[in-house]
């Protein structure tokens, strides 16, 4: 059985075959923005679960190859999409394509990549054909459906906890069910098992997602990619704000409303404040208990996976490695 | 046998349809500008194809209903993105969704159609599935890449004719094609029949740019939907300007460059000038001899189609209607 040190490996063999299933041809200006933002780096991890799935399940990983390869594409559609209606100049330290090319590329380049996605699937046969297929666009509706709730926020005042879990479920943790249960779906797993290990995705996708929201407060700024304390900056409605003012006393929500509302050029005393609240209200706490459960409930339905003991505990410690993770 | 009549019967079918496969859902921001686009009116050209080869070839025309919508669904995205690119304010006289809505609502409902366009073919048994799949995203490959060669031709001024033909094959044609062909798939017919079909649908759909590109310069203000003189207006270099450049004089040539250099207050007067190269050149002799060209193509592919002749003529009398329109 496979161990956790090759990952690494998959991650390789994932990068090397994507180089022999897509190279940028006429017309380049269609081609090139793809080819730039799939060799921007990233941990890889949708196509690498992909490949381990696969594995756990008796298939050979390699088979799942062209499943991972449409899960990376599409994750990378939806980065240069995303980035456009985030109006972000940045992605992974290097200029976003509608920033180095302009928009309507951005655009262009993206809807090929969504549909380049789908035509990795067209090595497989018929039955499996459709199944993943199915499961894509299943997917690929709610990742936008994610999107769009999550823009919708950004202008309500009045959203609770569950709809923020079912944002994040749908904009990034049914994603990484699906890219596990595509790796059942090639290795020819049962419905329960291919349904299991998507719950588990899933599950470790919320919890994955919360511990973002963690990090970006509270992260190690040495080690988080990102710049600590972002969302506050941009005042975004996360699990720790909603829990905040879910908790915090009267004299507490008011400050956190007003310090949502102002433009500050004096960021650093704002996050502060903010994470002081955070603190203070429990809602640090409430978020590191909902990680835990989410990661919890992924690992309870490993208990329902029909595969042998060696392959629940490689699971299980990819959970963990991923949410006691620091970056 | 069915006649030219039952075409409006087709178009009522996938409308009538169409209600029953879509619906407004949460989160409404993501699905009413679908609706919105959908419901914008439009000839609906495409499905009614598919509808008309499934039976040519002798199947049910309700069988080919979702790949019908899927096409449909297909064109409409396409309306929404290019509209953002061509920052266009209106389509079939109605504002455009990136303007009723903003731009991030046109890419995000964009890209959701793109997907739910897929999720139609999920009707069909796994071997039909995976042919029209296939079929479809190799179309909307080239539509993108014809969309990108589009782009590319405005700021190039060593346009050839060739070149010229491929954008407009792959940005307008493919699609024509690719409706016919589903058609014939899901009928169950030959590969022979179902290529040559798409041959037939390839080239009218050729002819019907070529005509579009005449039309918009020379068509009746009376009955032609869009501005009479709009590609002049915007320095569209078409099959006419091409043309022009190729075969007037030197001092028309000149003139014409010129003329599609300056920024002009005075269009009808610009409008004019353009035209009396376009018919002087030759240029509008050799847009009708290539429309008649790829109509003649389109008619000699139906020889090869193993049909009955009543079909074959409902097939011609399409297509000539097609080509002698004014609208």
């Amino acid at each position: 059985m496979t161990k956790l040190e090759s990952l690494e490996q998959y991650k390789e063999s994932v990068l090397s075959y994507m180089k022999t299933r897509f190279a940028v041809k006429e017309p380049k200006n269609l081609y090139e923005p793809i080819d730039y933002i799939l060799n921007l780096g990233g941990k890889r991890l949708r196509p690498v679960l992909t490949l381990m799935a696969c594995e756990v399940f008796g298939g050979k990983p390699e088979a799942a190859l062209d499943a991972a390869l449409a899960i990376e594409m599409f994750h990378n559609f939806s980065l240069v999409h995303d980035d456009i209606m985030d109006d972000a100049p940045l992605r992974r330290g290097k200029t976003t394509v509608h920033e180095k090319w302009d928009i309507n590329t951005g655009i262009l380049s993206g809807d090929a990549m969504l549909i380049k996605a789908y035509q990795f699937f067209e090595e497989y046969p018929p039955e499996v054909f459709k199944r993943l297929v199915a499961l894509f666009s299943q997917t690929a509706m709610e990742v936008c459906e994610g999107q769009q709730y999550d823009v919708d926020f950004e202008t309500r005042n009045d959203v609770t906890i569950p709809e923020y879990l079912r944002m994040i479920e749908f904009k990034t943790a049914v994603l990484v069910g699906a890219a596990m249960k595509m790796g059942a779906v090639v290795a020819g797993a049962s419905d329960e098992d291919a349904e299991a290990i998507y719950g588990f995705g899933r599950n470790l996708g919320i919890a994955f997602q919360l511990q973002d929201d963690y990090l970006d407060a509270f992260g190690d700024p040495e080690t988080f990619g990102k710049q600590v304390g972002g969302d506050i900056i941009e005042n975004k409605k996360t699990f720790l704000y909603l829990k905040a003012m879910e908790f915090s006393s009267q004299n507490e929500k008011e400050e956190l409303l007003k310090l949502f509302m102002e433009e500050t050029q004096e960021t650093s005393k704002k996050v502060e404040a903010v994470k002081n609240i955070f603190i203070n209200s429990g809602a640090v706490k409430f978020t590191k208990a909902a990680i835990q459960e989410y990661t919890d409930k992924a690992f309870l339905t490993l208990k329902e996976i029909t595969v042998e003991e060696s392959s629940k505990k490689l699971l299980r410690q990819f959970g963990e490695q991923l949410m006691y993770r620091s970056i």
